[in-house]
């Protein structure tokens, strides 16, 4: 068992920081687009600007890195009284497989101002069902559902069952499997929740992304996370899909948009 | 009158690419986040490689850029089969004001294989109200009004009577100005339409962008677009926003997020 916060940590290297990839935080032989997105953000945080979160970040996924070193480096693009902003790059046999903006700044747990985003009312976790990494017919094993659980609410189960919803939403609870509490990087790893919703609908196969966007808005709550995702369309070989976040408050915690490929 | 096509044009110069930043594409004197975005994908599909249109682009906004000359420079991440990725930065005065990551490749017009995206109900274009670019008590011009003609369902309009409607949301019908149809660029400004949720919900003042991701889903059908923007939440001086395009035909053309500042 890794803990999180060993799978993502980086030390300063020529170039930047190193990291060793963690081939648990994986989709079959593809790491994790959120879990990818917590090491650059960690690297980030590393440089120890005065700016303590990550409050927006954006990566492109270029190549598919392996598990194992990779380099992250990090450039300051203006540091301001509020934020800092970032492009941070995760490299690999000299080529960039992962690139990103990053937004760092201040966060706190303070109430919503104003809000239009309620939690979901949902069932409790002992009535949602715990996802195997290893499930019959999946062409992959889905390491990622070994360290990060996720219990999902039966109404998105459909699928499973060979009968797929056409709704295109899932709802879950998540939680870190290390027993570590949530915080900002690994909010990063849970809104990029399994399955995919081309899954949920019934399409097979991997559904690789192409961009994910997430906007960090409240340091959590301790507890189990609430998260949904919905998509709007699948068109083109394309889908996009939304996660929010929901600590054990009740608070929107993040949230994330991203664009997948699929093959439908 | 300056067109879109006319205000977004670049030619190729050291560095990069030339743009002259037109100020009628401006709320007072900052330039609109949605047009900056296109300037940078005009000059990306430019570099000609053989992927035509953006279909992800995320933008990082560092500092305000002012009209007049400004250089585009663009370096290709990776180019692939049926996509190709960039970064595209807009520099002024040996600055970066907006730095932008973009993944260019095919769109077409055809049908969604699913979609849950339904165009909304909204009144016609006629009985829709044609946002003036000067309003009494604004304390600045909001010129691109004059160049995106944006006519905003009435239940949208409270805030202009100092009645902020608690809801977030604002829907419109956004056409051109200089009378030329939706392109693919050009939904990009559609995407950052007037007025910002935070002014619907009564908070005065400007709303600056700090990222903005768009995903572009379809060639749009001639006709004005129905744009739709909602928010999530307002907390810790931050405001996230959704918005959506579909075209005449009511299929979905493309979808944003952002994250903006605000002082509340």
């Amino acid at each position: 068992m890794t803990t999180f916060a060993e799978a993502t940590a980086v030390r300063p290297a020529e170039g930047g920081f190193l990291a060793d990839l963690d081939p648990r935080w994986a989709v079959g032989d593809k790491l994790h687009g959120g879990y990818l997105l917590a090491v650059l953000g960690r690297a980030v945080s590393a440089v120890g600007g005065g700016h303590a979160y990550p409050v927006a970040v954006t990566a492109s996924f270029l190549r598919p890195p392996a598990a194992g070193p990779a380099t992250v480096s990090v450039t300051l693009l203006r540091e301001g009284r509020t934020t800092a902003q970032y492009r941070a790059s995760l490299v690999q046999d000299r080529q960039v497989c992962v690139e990103a903006l990053v937004t760092q700044g201040a966060l706190d747990d303070a109430a919503p101002w104003w809000t239009a985003a309620e939690a979901p009312e949902m069932p409790g976790e002992d009535d949602c069902v715990l996802l195997p990494a290893d499930s019959p017919g999946s062409p992959f094993r889905v390491h990622i559902l070994d360290v990060v659980e996720h219990r999902l609410d039966p109404s998105s189960l459909g699928f499973a069952m060979g009968q797929p919803s056409p709704a295109g939403r899932t709802a879950a609870w998540l939680r870190l499997a290390d027993g570590s509490e949530w915080d900002p990087l690994s909010l990063l790893v849970a809104l990029d929740p399994a399955p995919p919703i081309s899954l949920v609908l019934g399409v097979k196969g991997w559904a690789p992304t192409v961009s994910l966007t997430a906007y960090l808005r409240r340091l959590p709550a301790p507890g189990p996370l609430r998260v949904t995702m919905q998509a709007a369309e699948i068109t083109s070989g394309r889908m996009d899909e939304t996660a929010m976040a929901w600590d054990a408050k009740g608070n929107l915690v993040a949230q994330a948009t991203q664009l997948a490929a699929i093959r439908h």
